[in-house]
């Protein structure tokens, strides 16, 4: 079953989608349904319920996840991206024995179709293909198996990113935050695990991811090259941790997801950051399609400040402790 | 105004906190309260409302954060514990020129008295003594003037972290997240900014830290030696991104905060890491004190994987790409 979040005449709705050749029908359920319990119950419409084209209404992302666990599951982007870590040898390395997430921001969350801008001062916006999960009950120290039972649903994840500010804020060695908190796109709707089941090879799911910058494919790899299973990185974020309800737990970039894996390939800005203009649209088999147009960043409105010196600050209170 | 989360005979309530010596009151408000707007608005309970003693309440923590930024913003702490990244020379020196965060895990948020246990298969348990505020209205692009507004109160802060964990997962250049999403404490109460006027000092706050393991006083520091004010690291974090109601963010540790500092220095586990049994308490000024026992941590339920091999993923897909 496919759930989406739409926008009807100003009115928010929740929407069971059904996909016939490449047109969507959108059949609406009643006001104030829940899309991730619709979602986890899976339920249907009443059979006199409205039924939209996507042409006519706006999509919203799915729902405003509880909190955001990024992964690194992509063996082929870890080699080109790491070029931005401090000691590259030792991220690949370190990359095969367990897995890695990040946290990110819940409110970074953007529609499918909004404009995009980038950070102020910035001038290497990027773009990240993923898929991420939907958790759809509370867990702790699950095991994989168990974990399966967690899993609400599928979408697609464009983890928008500034890599000029993440190459140097990484170098503090806490890892990415103001480099993405700026722009997550989730969507284009919340696709329940039987919609995929014959797309099983083990643990896997064999689905192709594609992006697309101004119409023509830049890269696409496959769901099945992820180096844990989803159900493996769940039972290792719930490890003596909570996992909830609503969590956004994500893939990791793909192979080819993204332009700086060609530039930590080829050491050079080749292909060039995105522009106002540009358009990332990104389509995941079974998951459906999203794109977002790129708009100017902001302007900056306050400069970043250096530390006030410990001299100073120990003047400021009289102390040297 | 001191506003603090309890369970009175199992039922929540709101109450504000009033401190005559060494007693603290708290006077409840009616059933249904929101913490924060109480804090926001600066409510005060009806005329008639029940008192009752803080020693005969359970505290629970203030709120449930909507999200969790921990900044890096004393210096000393820096110059310690960097001897975890993989460059310690580089990340001190990053250290000076802009502020750095990342973001943690909302769900880890315990209870001051509430028991710690550490992750499984870790034997580094460590606290981290800081101050977090409470955002009290959304905003973005805010100058550190405009921020101010922004904060609706204070909190102590303890980031519990797993160092061996976090030490090895570093090595990804992704930051700590597993090695700190199991445990944070936070409390006792939420303390509005009117009553810390008269500790301003430009704009820092002249208040004593200090953080005891088994009674005896481990380290201690001043909130004024951040390196960035509240606002300052407010501003940051919502440069082209939101900040919003009900987020917590953090100052980091401060200097003598943590075992990881002083295992930096001397490059040997001295004193040794928290075993079950010890407890460890913190104290600010004018936001008060709790602690926490630690007990031991829950068994391994599931022995952490390494990556499936690319070949073998290729394998299953049939396909190279």
């Amino acid at each position: 079953m496919k759930y989406a979040r739409i926008d009807v005449a100003g009115t928010e709705r929740v929407a069971l989608v059904e996909t016939a050749g490449v047109e969507h029908n959108l059949t609406l359920f009643p006001i104030g349904t829940d899309l991730l319990i619709a979602a986890c119950e899976h339920q249907v419409p009443p059979t006199d319920a409205p039924v939209v084209a996507l042409s006519d209404v706006r999509l919203r992302a799915p729902l405003m996840p509880r909190s955001f666990r990024d992964f690194v599951s992509f063996e082929e982007h870890v080699v080109g991206a790491s070029a931005m870590t401090a000691d590259p040898a030792s991220a690949v390395e370190l990359w095969h024995e367990q897995p890695t997430y990040l946290y990110g921001s819940p409110h970074a969350i953007i529609d499918p179709g909004y404009p995009v801008a980038g950070l102020p001062a910035s001038s290497q916006l990027d773009f990240e293909l993923e898929v991420g999960i939907v958790i759809g009950k509370d867990g702790r120290d699950l095991t994989p198996a168990e974990a399966s039972d967690h899993i609400a649903g599928y979408l697609i994840v464009n983890d928008w990113s500034a890599r000029d500010v993440q190459k140097h804020e990484m170098r503090g060695g806490l890892g990415p935050a103001k480099s993405k908190d700026f722009a997550t796109t989730i969507g284009p709707w919340l696709v329940t695990p039987d919609e995929l089941e014959d797309c099983r090879v083990g643990d896997r799911l064999d689905l192709r991811m594609s992006v697309f910058v101004n119409d023509s494919e830049f890269g696409s790899d496959n769901l099945a090259h992820m180096g844990w299973s989803f159900e493996e990185l769940v039972s290792y974020a719930s490890r003596g941790a909570w996992v909830r309800s609503g969590d956004l737990i994500a893939s990791g970039t793909c192979a080819g997801g993204s332009l700086a894996e060609a530039w930590g390939r080829s050491g050079a800005l080749d292909p060039p950051p995105l522009s106002p203009g540009d358009v990332v649209a990104m389509k995941v088999d079974r998951l459906g399609f999203f794109s977002n147009p790129v708009v100017a960043p902001p302007a900056e409105r306050y400069k970043t400040v250096a530390a006030t010196p410990l001299r100073d600050l120990h003047t400021l209170t009289g102390t040297t402790k």
